[in-house]
């Protein structure tokens, strides 16, 4: 599944892969290679491969009618009622939450006939672009010559917190500045945001994830993959003027597409010895760690009906992110791909070195970041296992008590993510009603502080605060012992009460964020200094780099934030043969009896007894060139008219290498079909006035 | 498709393949591995991992229920009134062989509803194995001491043709003598063979190889390969005592199976030299051979449908050799296979090293076979493009040249093929009245002599005297002016008329012939000194030293004779997922929608009509790990009650380094289902009493 492959690390582990990437090789204009911004469309390309010429009014309409999914996905309104579409797996944290043990809502079917029946979600936030400004010249004039690499960051990080506090303050909108180019741009980015979403529409996961974690990252496939959500404002759904038109055809092979959607991150423009370092220290021990938390889960989840239906979404992410991880680190241990990385940063540098003034200026940045790499080689145990990333609610304790002491600082001095532009957002989800299940979260707190101990050893000062001479499991159960955590008003109470209430509550859980939070802090600026500021540094030199030795025709590294990408409706070459462009209905049934009705190849009851209602020729899935990673799950597929012909909702395994090269040949971003949701709909659920909206027929 | 794997070359250099390699690693018993002669079943294996015991009558049955097609395949009996099932792929030859311009079987349905309206084939041989006898003393004891190579060389071949004259003369059976574990062990195989073959009914190509050239070699299947010919003799169907029932419900997900069939020739007992010279050498030259026959074909085929009709079958075996000797080639240059492969050879020599008895006896022969290799690479373009083997009809009429020759000799001193025991099948097969398309012929030689002449430049002898200084476009357009070598009964007047009749022969392809033998022959002999000799006498030298190192419950490199495959019917993982056990005629439908009904994936119009008459979730095809390559094509897929499940029709593109090495863990075979072949009969050919045969209710 493409959603957003990033685990819930501490801020700081994230902001290494969002951080620390250079500017990339100018695309190919024979590849349906990139992730464009808006700004800056592949026109080039567009026009010398396919003819066509975007115009500013379809780039705007195509904008407007995309919606960022905070928690890490995309999607897109699909009509002018404020419905939005997306993927049934980006819906799936919410269904989580909505769900009670008379209702599992993230495994069967939910259909709100009515606008009353629509779920509000607890705590989603969707997010439109409305704007883009280039605020590079204000970001890096706040640099001074002279400046240590660190105090350059506290420069930056200063100025794009004033940026983003005064623009929220003059228009009102989320305001986010963008670092893009790994660097060497920033932008301001204005969002109109959503916080009143409701759900409308979800297939059962068993069809909406029909072949489970074994199909997950490949093709064919049949999945289902979409949920259909409403946004409302003031109590009424929204007037969304742009929204996609539902073209019913679905997608023509061999066509031109596009997708507008919101890629997590890509790693294209790193050093050699970035790469070397992901591949040797990071993805082992990211595996390392996933596998683990899994196994947590899945214990727990075994201890009855109840406990599985908790558990049920985050295994699903867990088990989502280690395939995709492990695919990640199979590409990077591909001979083939490392030596073409290789060669690429071989005739970069020789350019740059034939330039003396390049070379003065920028020739050095190479070996500053070797260098920044093998300082965080060398403390990676320490940063990596001082945390309780893996354990949601402990971290979320962890987040109220920095969030009292950052909040006290002036905003150009505080950690990110607790700038005042994001104060509304952070308190959004800290406040979220959905249930928390305490004895999962003990369960992953104990796994998590058990891990820390094996490798950091009892005399770590982190691993001696945390368990202060007990069992993992002994300190994970007095850290719950009566906690109040799992109560939003609670948490309230402790945001309101700032730092004089945190300090002053006995929850034990609170107490237990008190006691390591230090540590973290600690970790945190070393990070910063150590690390994030010289390859910040020597990132913006090489950056810099890459323009003068390319050009600039080319696209950032993925942020999480809007792009376009453009492809074909196409096969492609795989096992010894080909892979169509779409499937159809009746490969769904194939699939199904072909592995005995076995989970996960099972289908529900109802469409075993819908399949002769079905027109099983009606393409379901289809793959497209358009270049997509993880974040861009629940993305509208566009054909050239601007109307809607599917949804991504993954990518083939050998998308998976994407996060570092893009290969036309093979890499393909998996969709679902217009005509199959519309199929499915009518046929299977007899929800034909839900179509009857998508199709612009109401 | 499983069909033999091997090119039409000269006999020696088939002999290559079939003699050189040397004897197996023991068989893991938890592996599925083996292709095990009847006489030596793996009976340990089968009750360590399935409790199966093969009790002699099951055995007896089965074996005598299968038959061999000469011209590369498999089949079984599976009626008692003569009815032959195997795959469409292997009775295409014949197939191709009754088409006229009116009526294409190759291509078309043939069904025949009465006995009347079945089709004598032109010359096809089928086999029965009916008795196994162990002569390897009297084989060995043919060599003397102190004989040189070649002269052991010749003693054996003289004992052997002794052992099959006397065998056909005593019994009247087909006798042949066959060399296993690489020259350790020899036996007499007597044949029951059948000349009067007809076919009964054949689904046109575009069902039995849906998928065409790309789903060759590959799997999830959908193709219904099969065919059904029905055996006469003295004009009537015999009555097969030995034939395998028929088991409605088909294969069962992970159950036991059997495949009872001829696999054509492994190299799993090669040493590391041999590979090598696979490699770097024999697989290069091969391909590109093969690429360029295929291009002179496809150029003739396009000159008009009459053209492209005659040029069917050919073309397709070309694509299939191609397939997979790239298959193979790839096999070879994956680096941890050789790796494990000179492991294995390094162990097995430190064990024979590590005995100063063994050292002494066996210890030089991985050296003398290295030389042998030498030699042959460094003669390696004279060995092989001194050859009209690309040049089917022009390679007929050097046989005949050499036929009247070699019967002159005393039997025993006379090549491989020309044995007394052999001139029946040969004579069968020269006097075959299939017709001969003359222009395809001439266009076929011509591409061989152009590409004879590139690469061995033309003061080459056998250059010199195939060109005789012309182009060879225009020497074959001579060779082809006014030949009569269409004709069957000219080809019979030779072969009566002797040495004399051919050496007076006027036919230009005749003189052609003629004019190149000498120095075919020159290289035979070259090759029989140098190489084949050697690598002989060093194969037998390592076979003994495995036998006496490892022990023998093993089974020998496979050699287009009757074995024993055991495993489940199992799926596997592929691509990132898994692949199913069985396929159903939803992926049919499926696939071919998904390609949008584009060839080779287009769907004969009596199938698009007849989908709402077919049970959809038939299972059609499945894979098994059960041990097969090229030849087994048509084998019999057997149940533990020794009843037909289905019929091998391919293996796995992952089943194509299998010739080297077999790995359970996605080495698959794959097999048309009982099922699905009854449904098309009853549902989709009107072919009830065709089915009532199968299904034993007449």
């Amino acid at each position: 599944m493409q959603i957003l492959q990033r685990p819930r690390w501490p801020v700081v582990i994230s902001a290494l892969l969002f951080t620390v990437a250079l500017v990339t090789l100018s695309a190919s204009i024979f590849a349906d290679e990139g992730m464009w911004t808006f700004d800056n469309p592949p026109e080039q390309q567009l026009k010398a491969r396919y003819g066509f010429t975007p115009t500013k009014a379809w780039l705007d309409h195509v904008r407007l009618s995309s919606v960022r999914f905070n928690d890490g996905g995309s999607g897109s309104f699909v009509s002018p009622h404020g419905l939005v579409l997306t993927n049934h797996h980006v819906a799936l944290a919410q269904l989580q939450k909505l769900s009670t043990p008379e209702h599992n809502y993230a495994a069967g079917v939910f259909y709100a006939k009515t606008e009353t029946q629509e779920l509000k979600c607890p705590d989603l936030e969707l997010n439109v672009l409305v704007s883009m400004e280039n605020v590079t010249a204000l970001v890096l004039g706040a640099v001074k010559p002279g400046m240590s690499d660190a105090d350059a960051l506290k420069a930056r990080r200063a100025e794009i917190a004033k940026i983003q506090k005064e623009s929220l303050a003059a228009t009102g909108l989320r305001s986010d500045v963008v670092q893009l180019y790994q660097g060497s741009e920033f932008w301001l980015y204005r969002y109109r945001k959503y916080t009143d979403v409701r759900l409308v529409f979800a297939p059962s996961q068993q069809i909406a994830f029909f072949g489970g974690d074994p199909d997950n990252f490949t093709y064919p496939r049949y999945d289902l993959d979409f949920a259909l959500f409403r946004v409302y404002e003031n109590g009424k759904p929204i007037e969304s003027r742009d929204y996609l038109k539902w073209n019913p055809q679905g997608p023509v092979d061999n066509s031109l597409v596009f997708v507008s959607g919101n890629p997590g991150f890509t790693s294209r423009q790193d050093t050699m010895a970035q790469l070397q370092f992901f591949r040797d220290k990071m993805f082992p021990i990211t595996i390392q760690m996933l596998k683990r938390r899994l196994a947590t889960l899945e214990h727990y989840s075994a201890e009855g009906p109840e406990q599985a239906r908790q558990a049920a979404s985050r295994i699903f992410f867990l088990q989502n992110s280690l395939k995709a991880y492990t695919g990640m680190e199979t590409g990077l241990k591909n001979p083939e791909l490392m030596a073409k990385k290789e060669q690429e940063e071989k005739d970069f540098r020789e350019r740059v070195a034939a330039n003396p003034e390049w070379q003065k200026e920028y020739g050095n940045a190479w070996n500053e970041i070797a260098e920044a790499q093998k300082e965080l080689a060398q403390n990676l145990n320490p940063y990596r296992f001082r945390s309780v990333g893996g354990a949601p609610l402990a971290a979320e304790a962890l987040t109220i008590v920095q969030y009292v002491q950052q909040v006290q600082k002036p905003d150009g001095q505080r950690l990110p993510g607790f700038h005042d532009s994001q104060l509304a957002s952070l308190r959004f989800q800290l406040f979220s009603p959905a249930p928390v299940y305490l004895p999962m979260e003990q369960a992953m707190l104990a796994s998590v502080l058990e891990e820390s101990g094996q490798e950091l050893g009892p005399n770590d000062p982190f691993v001696r605060e945390a368990l202060q001479g007990k069992s993992a499991q002994e300190a994970a159960r007095e850290a719950f012992a009566g906690t109040q955590m799992g109560d939003a008003a609670f948490r309230k109470s402790l945001i309101d009460g700032g730092e004089a209430a945190v300090a002053a509550s006995k929850d034990p859980l609170i107490a237990f964020a008190r006691r390591i939070n230090p540590e973290i802090m600690a970790m945190i600026k070393w990070h910063e200094e150590k690390v994030e500021s010289i390859e910040t540094r020597a990132g913006e030199k090489i950056g810099k780099a890459r323009f003068a030795v390319y050009g600039k025709s080319t696209y950032p590294d993925a942020t999480f934030t809007l792009r376009l990408a453009y492809g074909t409706v196409k096969g492609y070459p795989m096992n010894g043969t080909e892979a169509p462009p779409h499937t159809t209905f009746y490969g769904l049934y194939d699939r199904a009896y072909s592995f005995g009705l076995k989970p996960p190849f099972n289908l529900p009851e109802l469409w075993l007894k819908s399949e002769d209602k079905l027109d099983l020729k009606t393409p379901l899935d289809f793959v497209t060139t358009c270049d997509v990673v993880g974040g861009n799950s629940g993305s509208p597929v566009i054909d050239r008219n601007g109307d809607l012909v599917g949804l991504i909702f993954d990518g083939n395994i050998e998308s998976l290498v994407g996060y570092f090269v893009y290969d036309e040949k093979d890499n393909r971003s998996v969709a679902v079909a217009t005509p199959a949701i519309i199929e499915a709909l009518r046929k299977v659920y007899g929800a034909g006035s839900l179509a009857d909206e998508l199709e612009g027929k109401l």
